[in-house]
Parts: C-alpha cells; sequence; structure tokens
C-alpha cells in the first residue's frame, strides 16, 4: 500500500493548536494510508495527541509562528523556524511529502509558498477555491482574493493554472475554462474582462467557453472560473453568506414548525454547503498542493482537507500513471 | 382619497404586452388608489384588458417599440412614438403621474431617463436594486450593472443617490452606506475601492460605515451598498443564483421524500427570495422614479412591482409631508 505524508501546520490558526492536532487523529483514523507530520510547538502538540498511536505521526518542532500581524515578505525571510516556513521547506526537500495544510496568513502562506515551493513556470501565485458545482461536480474558482489588481496576462495565467490543477488532481480530461463577467456575450465585461476574453480566445491549448455570469458562477457550466481576485473574492464570500443565510432562515423556520423533516433536510444541505469543510483555498502556481484553511478553522476543517487532498494526490499519481491502491 | 397614476410600457418584454397587461389589471384589483396608463400597441392593450371595468386605466397608444437591438442612444433620439419614450416623456410632462415600469432595454431606459426625465443635479444614472436584507429591512444595491468602469467619484455620486432614495422612498432616516470590498479594514480593496473609500469618509453629509464584504452584502448592515457595476452585478446575480438553487436542491429533496412540510417551506423561501417579484432595477439620479422589470416579467412581476412603487411613493409623500390617507 502507498502511504501519503501530508505536513500540517497546527500553529497560527484562531482556535489554538489542540483542535488541528485532532483534526490531523481524526483524518488519521481515517486514512489507513495518511502519516502526518505535525509542525508547531513540541510541547502542545504532545498532549494533544495524547494516548493516539503514534506510528503515522511525526512531529516537527519549531519555535515561531507567522501571525496576521507580521509582514508577510519579510516574515518568512526572518522567520526561518516558524511552523510554516518549515513546512513549506519539508515541502520543497522531502520527496515523500505531498502536500501542506496551514491556517494563518494569506499573505505569508502565498510568499512563503513563492519562496519555498518549486514552480516549473514562476508565475504569481493564485488562490483558488474548489465549489460545489449544481451539477454535482465542482468548479476551480481562481483568483478567490489573493491578487487584487490583477492584468489581462495574469488573468490568462489564473486560467492554464487552473486548468492544469483540474487535470492533474481533479482528473478532468479537456477542462473547460469560463471567464466571470456582467454578460455572456463577448463584448460584455469590464476593461479587463474584455481584454481577457481577447486573449484567452487565442490561447489554443485552453478550452475557454466564454463568459460566466454571476448567477451561473456555481452552475457547473465550466471547470475553471477565473476571475480577477476582486470580482472572485465577492462571489465566493456572497456564495457562502447566501447560502449561509438560507439554511439559518431554514433553521428558524423549522424550530417555529417543529418539523423534524426539516431539520434532516438542514442536515442534507450543510454537507453540500458547508463551505468551511470544502477544504479551504489551493495555492496554484506550485508544483506541490498547498492548502489554506480559515483562521477560525477547527478539527472538521481539517479532517475534511486532509480527505480533499487525499483525494486529490491520489487522482494526481493517476494522471501520472502511478498505481494508488 | 389621494390616486396615483403609473405609466407601464407593455411593450418589448421577452413574453408579449399581455401578461404585462394582466399583471395591471392585477395590481389595479389589489390598489383602489392606482391608476394606470397603459403605453404599447392600443388594439393589443384593448385585447388584453378584455372586459375589465376602464375607469381606472388610460391606454396610450403608441406605433414604435425600442428592443435589444436597438442602438440606445440612437433609439431614444429617433423613436419618439415608441412606448418608452412616450412613457418617459409622459413622466415628465404629467405632474399626476408618478412613475414609470418598464420591461425593455436597460440601455434606452437609462439613455431615456437621463434624457426626458428631470433630475435636480446632472450625475451619471445608476441603476441600484433592493434586495431583502438579513434582519428584515432592505439594502439599496447600487450599481447592479449599468455602470462598468467607473471613477471614484462616481462611486461617490452613486452613495449620494442611494442615501437620498432609500430616505425619500423608504423612510429612513440617516441611511447607512456601506462600500462593498474583499475585506472590511480601509486598506483592503482594490486601487478604486481604496480611493472612494478616502472620499466617502470625508462625505460629512453621508452616514459611511466602512466596507462591506461578499458574505454581508445582505446582512442589513448598511442600508445602500455602493459596488462599481461589474462587482455589484456579480453580488445581485450570485446572490439570486445560490438562492434559486438552494431553493432547486429543497424542491428535488422534497419530492423524494414527499414531505409536505418541507413543500410548505418551500413557499416560505421563494416569498423572501424571489428576486424577480422584488420589483426589478430603479433608476437612480432622476427626480421620479422608473423601475425596469426583467425582459423575462410576467403578470405577478408587473402586480409586485407595482405594489413597490406605491409603497415608495407613499413614504416620499410622507417624506415630503404629504397626507397619504
Amino acid at each position: 500500500m502507498n502511504t501519503y505524508k501530508i505536513a500540517i501546520d497546527v500553529m497560527g490558526s484562531d482556535n489554538g493548536p489542540e483542535l488541528l492536532v485532532k483534526g490531523a487523529l481524526a483524518a488519521l483514523s481515517e486514512h489507513e494510508d495518511l502519516e502526518v507530520l505535525l509542525f508547531g510547538d513540541a510541547d502542545t502538540i504532545d498532549r494533544a495527541i495524547g494516548e493516539y498511536d503514534r506510528s503515522r505521526i511525526e512531529v516537527v518542532s519549531t519555535t515561531e509562528v507567522i501571525d496576521n500581524y507580521d509582514n508577510p515578505m519579510e516574515a518568512i525571510y526572518k522567520k526561518t523556524d516558524s511552523s510554516l516556513v518549515r513546512a513549506l521547506m519539508t515541502l520543497r526537500e522531502r520527496d515523500d511529502v505531498v502536500g501542506v495544510i496551514n491556517a494563518s496568513s494569506t499573505g505569508a502562506l502565498l510568499a512563503g509558498s513563492l519562496r519555498y515551493v518549486p514552480a516549473k513556470q514562476l508565475r504569481r501565485p493564485a488562490l483558488a477555491s474548489i465549489l460545489p458545482a449544481e451539477n454535482g461536480g465542482f468548479t476551480c474558482l481562481v483568483d478567490t482574493g489573493a491578487n487584487i489588481d490583477c492584468s489581462a496576462q495574469h488573468l490568462v495565467d489564473f486560467a492554464h493554472m487552473g486548468s492544469d490543477f483540474m487535470k492533474q488532481y481533479y482528473g478532468i480530461e479537456n477542462p473547460k475554462i469560463g471567464l466571470l463577467s456582467n454578460g455572456t456575450e463577448p463584448t460584455k465585461g469590464n476593461k479587463l474582462v474584455k481584454e481577457t476574453h481577447a486573449l484567452l480566445k487565442k490561447e489554443s491549448d485552453l478550452n475557454f467557453i466564454g463568459n460566466i455570469e454571476g448567477n451561473r458562477a456555481l452552475s457547473g457550466d465550466c471547470d475553471v472560473l477565473v476571475a480577477e481576485g476582486f470580482a472572485g473574492n465577492q462571489v465566493f464570500k456572497n456564495s457562502e453568506g447566501i447560502a449561509r443565510r438560507l439554511i439559518t432562515d431554514i433553521v428558524k423556520y423549522a424550530k417555529k414548525t417543529g418539523s423534524s423533516e426539516i431539520m434532516q433536510l438542514v442536515g442534507y444541505l450543510m454537507k453540500i454547503y458547508d463551505f468551511n469543510s470544502l477544504g479551504g483555498a489551493i495555492v496554484l502556481g506550485v508544483d506541490k498542493p498547498v492548502i489554506k484553511v480559515r483562521g477560525s478553522a477547527n478539527a472538521d476543517t481539517i479532517k475534511n482537507t486532509t480527505s480533499m487532498l487525499m483525494n486529490m494526490i491520489k487522482h494526481n499519481d493517476l494522471f501520472n500513471g502511478k498505481d494508488v491502491r
């Protein structure tokens, strides 16, 4: 049996390292072919592991933490014994480590990924989210807010990065690329979108299908939805906000009517629309997967993100002709 | 009893004039203080009215129609006997006509409003949508897609227009103004948003409360949410798309389980989240209300939009010290 080693930076989340360690243990219980490297304060990690069997756990003791108050660029150069930098360096140095999960500063994670993780081609890294599409599949929304005020060429890069990603990690043969706009016609969009549309049409190795409007963002019409970070952030956060709001409305309604059938429905919807446990954002533009979960991550977030990463990596292995049994 | 005369352009929708006339009749049945002026092909309108009592209906025969294939600027100057231009001219000329409802081309409606409807101050007209806020109130989102690639000064104008509108037509004393961004801190946003943020802070006659993120767009944190047209369009369309999708999921689930309680829930949600019957988009920047409903408008759309317009106008009268019994 192949095993997969995933590096988890357990520091830097809002809720403390213990919850993230608990999430890692839950992931170990779920995947017998998983091993984890836990980066952070060794004592805290040790206590959180407790009596759990340590045969598939490696604790990497680090002394520094990068948080949201740090200047990202400075921090990733200076705090070389931080859990984040050490996890990223390990991803670079060890072939047997297949991915990183992290809950700290987005800026530092992007800067650190660019600095420490190898990339075949030097491109501005982008942040993607894998969202549940209406047809049951997934849509890779890129960029979700890491890159604000981009150029059209950046957006074309995002399209390539998203396309490569969906091929490798989701096994989609010829990913359909959509461009977020305010109308489906090529003449619709702001200046940037119109310019990007023209460039994307010329990219013969991309399966560009045209503009996608906000109401079809998660329809599944495309596998990769390309957006400038500001607009992508709106779609990402708004989708989550509206889904959460409807679910809250339904819970209130269920409480008022006392309907158990409706409470079951809530459970069903939460599974589809819990953006938190969908596994956070992925750094595109580097050769190994680096995943950012929110600061508010809990044990479930880590468990679900680890499962997502395991699936991704197995797809990637399949893509590269490896045996993944 | 005061009566209110509303001009309805029944041409130019996707589903034909008959449905819009039916909607007007339904509105008349609902509001005894309403009178309607129906603009369009007189024969068609006459047939659609049928046996309905005509004492509160005025049919205005027009011979031209402006559709989506027309160049908006050209059409509003040349097609002077179109239902749209005639309705807007009537709004200007007749004090007793209080508003216009229209289902045709957005471009022509904006150009026509600017050309034919008086405005205290010459400003680029914007398109606003009144969306259901989480706290039970309403949020005026401006702009929802009419103005793409705006300047910061345009956004400041939108804030004023939205603030004036919510005061006059929704009776809100000191409307809270939010600015759509990708983070709540003043340092967050693209170049345009940061520049706008700085300008809005200086507007002493606006109750500017700061940046609002996409997941709080419809929270009710602000009464007016200012956005550049491209981003505003994403929030507007995405909100609708996600709400519609959850409701569709729930309907499927209800059919599978055969739960009548869940079908009742669907009815409840549809009332809150049916963006179509919330009454379409409002042209801001002119002194009398002009409302655009979608091309796909049906009788319900017209009935509900008329009710919204009646409420707005009564608030405006109250605001101006009029007796609205």
